[in-house]
C-alpha cells in the first residue's frame, strides 16, 4: 500500500500512522512526528503548519474529530501515492536517531479500576471471606484522580520512593519494600466539553483523540497505609509512566469488540449503545527481559466510553491533554494479571524468573517494560510501541 | 503609612497586598494586580514588565521567593513613600470597576483532611461504635488528587450535579439531594521542586507563594456511593470555587501561631522545626447573607508546612500553579462547624435560618459565601477576600 518499504512486521504500518513529539539531531525544536516503520513523519517540517512546532500534541488535538480525520486521511495520502514520494521523503527520519518527548502536556489525571479480574483478585486477597467485589463496582467505573504533574515519558528513571508504611511497632518510614507495576491502556481527551454538561457514551470518538500504553507505578505498603477513607495518594503519585506514541481511535477500527455481559442493568448513561469501544488489544509485561504477562484488554468490564461518560456526568468539564486509565488490566489465568501484587498473590508465590531468581515486588535495578498491540485493519497488528522503566534506589 | 485615603477598617491595608489578575473597562488584556483598600494596582500598566501581563500569575509565582520578596518590598515603598505617587496614581483602579479572574493556572489540586473535629464529626456520623478516627489520621495528614479542571473562579453558578445515589431498591440517578460545601483555605505553590526530591517542612516559605479561600462543593449522596474504596470523586469534581485574591505568605507573619499539641509521636520528615506555620485565621460562612458559622484555622492539626512535607515525600514533584487545600475547617464547637453536613449532624438537626427557613443541605437558588481574615502586623485584621457561588438547579 506505501511506497516506503517497510520491514516486513513492523507494528508501525501505514493504517496505524501514532502520533508523537521528537527532536533530532538536526534540530533540538520539539516538533510533531508520526510514526511509520523504522521512521519518523516531520510534520512540522513537511507540513510548516505551526500546530505541529508547539512541542506537543496539545494544540493539535484541541483542533478536534474533523482535523484528526483530515490530518489523517492527508497523511495516508502522502505515504501511499508515489506522487508525493519525493516531496515526502526528505522528512522522513530514522527513528533509531530521533530523542522521543512526552507528546502531550496532560491536563487531569484520571485512573480507573476496570478489570473485573483485577478487582476481585485484589478483593481476595485483602478481604478474604467478604465479597470480592465492593458493592459499587458492578454499577459505576469506579476511578480517582492522580497526580498529573508526574505524569513521565517512558524511559524515566522510577525513584524507589519513601514514605510512611505500617509495621507491627506502629507506623514507620521506609523505602518502599513492595513497589510493583501496573499494566494499563491510558486514553488521551483532544476536544474539550464545557462545565455543567455531561459527554455521553456515543460522542467518546468526538473527544478522544487516542491511546497510549500506562504503567501506574505503585508502593503498595505506602499506599496499604494510607489509603483510608480517602484513596491512594503517595502510593502512586511518584511516578506513572506513558508510551511516546498516541495511537489515534481512528486506527482502532479493527480492534472494536462487543465488552463483556454485565451482570447487573446499568443505568441509562452508561448503556453501551450499538456501537460499543471494547476494544481487543493485547499488552505484554517484561522483567528485565522475560514476558511474565499477557494482559487482554478485551475482557474489561468498563470501556473507556462508559468511563468517559461517567467522569462527566455530574458536569465536570474536559479539557485537552486529559488522560484517563484503564485501571490494571488483569485476565482470569495467573499469565494474564497486570501487577506483580497479583502475579505473586501478595508475596505468597514468587515469580521465577529465567535468571533462577524469584520477585514479588520490584528490587533496585529491575526494568519493567509494557507493550501493547492491536489487530490493524489489513490484517496485521499495530503496535502501540511500549513504556518501560528502571528501578533505581531510593536517594 | 501609606499615601492612599483607605477606608477605615479595610482588609487590604499596606501589609496585606494581595494579588490578582482583572481586565477594566478600559482593556480586556488580562492582567496582574494589586488590591489595596478599594483600589486595584495595575502592576502591567506601572511596571511594564511583561511578567505581569500574561493573564495569570504563574510566570511570577515562577520567579520564586527573592522575586516575590523584592516585588513586595517595591510596592510597599510605592505606596508608602509620596515621592511615587504622582507616577502610581493613574495605575490604581478603582476595584468595583474591574472583573477578577481565575488568578492562576492550576497545575495539581490535592485536598487534605487537616483538621481533627472535622474528622471526628464525620467518623462519629458515619462509624458511630468505632473510634471516630482512622488508626493513619494522627500519623500523617491524609490527602487526596482532586479535579483541577473544574477549580474556578468565586461567583461561577454550581450547577447541582447528577449521578448515582444509593437507594432502597439499588442505585439510582439523583439530581444531588445532599449538596453541601466545604469551607477550606488553599495554598498556592509558587517555586517548583524536582522529581525524585522531597521538599522539607523547613522549606516551605521557598515553595508557596499565598493563600486563598476555598468551598470544596460536595455531593455528599454521590460521595457516599462511590468512595468505597478509592475516595472521592464525582461527588467533588464538578467544581471547587477559589477567592480572586491571593494573599502572600509574607502577609502573614502576625497570624502565625504554634499548632495544637500532637497525641502521637511525629516521624522526622513531618516535625514542625522552631517556626511552625500554624496559622490564626478565621473563616466565615454566610448562607444566604447569614453568618452561619466561623470556623478557627488555628486548631487544624496538621500545617500546611507539613501537608507540603508529606505530599512530596515520595519524590512527588511541585508544579508552579499546585494548589493544596486544607480539608474543611471546623473547630469544636457547633458554631465552629465548616460544613453543613455537620452544621445539621447529617440532616438531623435542620439549619435555622433568619427567614424562618430550615437547611440541612442546599436548595436551589442558595448562595454561600466564605471568607476569611487575620491579624495583620500593624494590629488590624487582614481580609483574604471571600469565595461565593450561587446554586443552579441541575440542567
Amino acid at each position: 500500500m506505501t511506497w516506503l518499504d517497510l520491514p516486513a512486521s513492523t507494528g508501525f504500518g501505514i493504517t496505524n500512522l501514532p502520533y508523537g513529539v521528537f527532536t533530532s539531531p538536526s534540530s533540538e525544536h520539539a516538533r510533531t512526528g508520526v510514526a511509520i516503520g523504522d521512521h519518523v513523519l516531520d510534520l512540522a517540517g513537511l507540513t510548516g503548519d505551526p500546530v505541529h512546532a508547539t512541542g506537543s500534541l496539545n494544540a493539535f488535538m484541541a483542533q478536534g474529530p474533523e482535523s484528526w480525520a483530515s490530518l489523517r486521511s492527508m497523511i495516508t495520502a502522502w505515504l501511499t501515492d508515489p506522487v508525493h514520494q519525493d516531496r515526502i521523503t526528505p522528512h522522513l527520519l530514522p527513528r533509531a536517531s530521533v530523542t522521543l518527548r512526552l507528546p502531550f502536556e496532560v491536563a487531569d489525571y484520571v485512573d480507573f479500576y476496570s478489570s473485573r479480574d483485577h478487582a476481585e483478585n485484589l478483593g481476595r486477597m485483602f478481604r478474604p471471606g467478604s465479597p470480592a467485589l465492593t458493592p459499587n463496582w458492578k454499577h459505576l467505573p469506579i476511578g480517582y484522580h492522580g497526580r498529573a504533574g508526574t505524569v513521565q515519558l517512558s524511559g524515566t528513571p522510577v525513584v524507589r520512593p519513601q514514605g510512611q508504611a505500617q509495621s507491627p511497632e506502629g507506623p514507620v518510614f521506609v523505602a518502599s519494600r513492595r513497589l510493583d507495576i501496573e499494566a494499563e491502556i491510558g486514553f488521551v481527551v483532544g476536544a474539550p466539553s464545557a462545565l455543567g454538561t455531561p459527554v455521553p457514551v456515543r460522542d467518546f470518538a468526538s473527544h478522544v483523540f487516542g491511546v497510549c500504553v500506562v504503567n501506574d507505578w505503585s508502593a503498595r505498603d505506602l499506599q496499604a497505609w494510607e489509603y483510608v477513607p480517602l484513596g491512594p495518594f503517595l502510593g502512586k503519585s511518584f511516578l506513572t509512566s506513558v508510551s511516546p506514541w498516541v495511537v489515534p481511535l481512528a486506527a482502532l477500527s479493527a480492534a472494536r469488540v462487543k465488552p463483556p455481559v454485565r451482570d447487573e442493568a446499568l443505568l441509562p448513561y452508561l448503556e453501551d449503545g450499538d456501537e460499543p469501544w471494547g476494544l481487543d488489544l493485547t499488552l505484554e509485561v517484561r522483567l528485565n527481559g522475560a514476558v511474565v504477562s499477557r494482559p487482554p484488554f478485551r475482557g474489561m468490564y468498563w470501556t473507556a466510553a462508559q468511563q468517559l461518560a461517567h467522569m462527566t456526568v455530574n458536569g465536570a468539564s474536559l479539557r485537552t491533554g486529559d488522560l484517563y486509565a484503564s485501571g490494571t488490566v488483569s485476565g482470569p489465568t495467573r499469565e494474564e494479571r497486570g501487577s506483580l501484587i497479583e502475579l505473586s498473590w501478595n508475596g505468597t508465590e514468587p515469580l521465577a524468573l529465567p535468571d533462577g531468581s524469584t520477585r514479588s515486588f520490584l528490587e533496585d535495578g529491575d526494568e519493567i517494560t509494557i507493550s501493547a498491540s492491536a489487530p490493524a485493519a489489513d490484517g496485521s497488528r499495530l503496535s502501540f510501541g511500549e513504556v518501560t522503566g528502571r528501578v533505581q534506589a531510593a536517594h
